[in-house]
């Protein structure tokens, strides 16, 4: 199978999967539950399930499995961009080619969206049909870590703290080690932890990884958000200057940037290593990450 | 021990594990690990862990188990209050007595405290040193299912598109069932589940008897929001009619609240029968929350 033929059979998992953990639209309350399925559906680079699927592939995990994990970490990470989007933080108005849900519906329905999308990742984590009790209790820690006050909610929170200082590139690391970084590797470590439990030598060289892709990941952001235009992004383009936010642009300049994102894109190999070949999926995920145009 | 007695130990134990269950101030985001804080600790009728303690005394739940349960719900509880009380929602301002967390902070921070506070709910849920593997998988699915867009969110949901319609009493009912009944019967099932899982008749007795108690508390409180000022509530009294929200005031009036206040604890006491002595604690919880006056 070549990894473009592997992408698409994933992505079609996941979204079959979110069909079925997200409430119907004919569910009460009606308009909530549409409201959820806008944000969540048929949109999105879906990069947190890819991973969530090829770190699974090193350790035999079930599909149904690793389904509820992607769509759980989906969930999560669909939730911080609703309220990221609000008009009392980043007040957006474009995401995913599409307006955004406060837009959409109302300000209301967008922190209701969010509040309720959380919730409902750890509904699906705790589906005895795709996970076995031990695993659902291992996947609801990893993730509510991840997406918290010492994950990403607390990294949106430096980020805001942040806005019109100059950061140094330790500060700006650690940022986004908490705000995108953090879900990130726990979409790499709930693959593998969904399958037959990995050894500390293997979690340690998963975390590696994904380490070096989550920073990858940001500073690609952080050289598209100057070089690409707001179509083809999908979300508002040029956000981050206007907003007076450091980046990696901003700090190291766009040369430098690019030179960083390809030591990444090779760190994350590194980290590989030890599992040879079954790494392949992992090893075609950072080269996509770092080669990515949107 | 008197019921006076019981409810400051337990108090006291729950403000103790929701410190511990909290990251520091000290720690990295410290402002909103702050505001966290300031939102939970030192306030509140901790009404949800006082159900949780006093169902898990029927199962031989640990302390322990109980501890971790009731910091999660208290949690939950708290992060719809700040919601709620956002500018965008019931634009509230005092809260417990003191100043919202938006107002205290600002609304960003609002936001993510709130976020965060869900995300921490499910860390203390997972807490291996309290609860054993299958029952932490079983309390999240609870915990997450009654506050999600089928539970609290959605209630929510339903009650901000209610304002100015005339709701008939089963669309109030359904509206309570789901905004504040969930959070309260999921407080009485996970107290039990953590102990000696309870056979399906005595989980239908007490969710019967938080059925109940959950209507009788949302009945109370409409009394109270016209009958008590805001000094003595520690929030905005009067707002419901202001805000032109249905209550079973404005549905049934007065003395027929109060009748149907009387009338939900009886049915309380009634489906506690097959307990016998076990469940006085449950008993004197629902007066307690009949006869409240805040």
């Amino acid at each position: 199978m070549t990894f473009e033929e592997w992408m698409r059979a994933v992505l079609a998992r996941v979204e079959t999967a979110l069909e079925h953990y997200l409430p119907g639209p004919d569910v009460l309350p009606d308009r909530l539950h549409e409201a959820m399925r806008y944000a969540v559906l048929g949109g999105g680079k879906r990069v947190r399930p890819l991973l969530c699927h090829a770190a699974g592939e090193l350790t035999g995990a079930r599909a149904e499995s690793l389904e509820a994990a992607s769509a759980a970490l989906e969930m999560i990470h669909v939730y911080s961009l609703v309220h990221d989007d609000m008009p009392c933080m980043d007040d957006d108005a474009l995401r995913r080619g599409k307006p955004t849900v406060h837009v959409q519906y109302d300000e209301p329905t967008a922190l209701l969206v969010g509040d309720a999308l959380q919730s409902q990742a750890f509904v699906a984590l705790t589906d005895s049909a795709a996970l076995a009790l031990p695993a659902q209790a291992a996947l609801v820690r990893e993730l509510a870590l991840a997406s918290g006050s010492v994950g990403m909610a607390g990294g949106q929170a430096i980020d805001l703290a942040s806005v019109g200082l100059k950061l140094t590139r330790p500060e700006l690391e650690t940022m986004h080690r908490m705000k995108t970084g953090a879900l990130l590797r726990a979409s790499v470590r709930m693959g593998a932890l969904a399958g037959t439990t990995p050894d500390a030598g293997a979690l340690q060289a998963l975390d590696a990884y994904a380490a070096a892709v989550g920073l990858a990941f940001q500073v690609v952001d952080d050289i598209l958000d100057v070089t690409t235009d707001s179509a083809t992004l999908g979300k508002t383009a040029g956000k981050d200057a206007k907003d007076g936010k450091p980046t990696y642009v901003s700090i190291l300049g766009l040369d430098a940037s690019r030179a960083l994102a390809a030591q990444l894109r090779r760190d994350a190999h590194d980290a590989l290593a030890p599992f040879g070949e079954r790494a392949q999926r992992l090893a075609e995920l950072a080269d996509l990450v770092v080669n990515r145009v949107s």
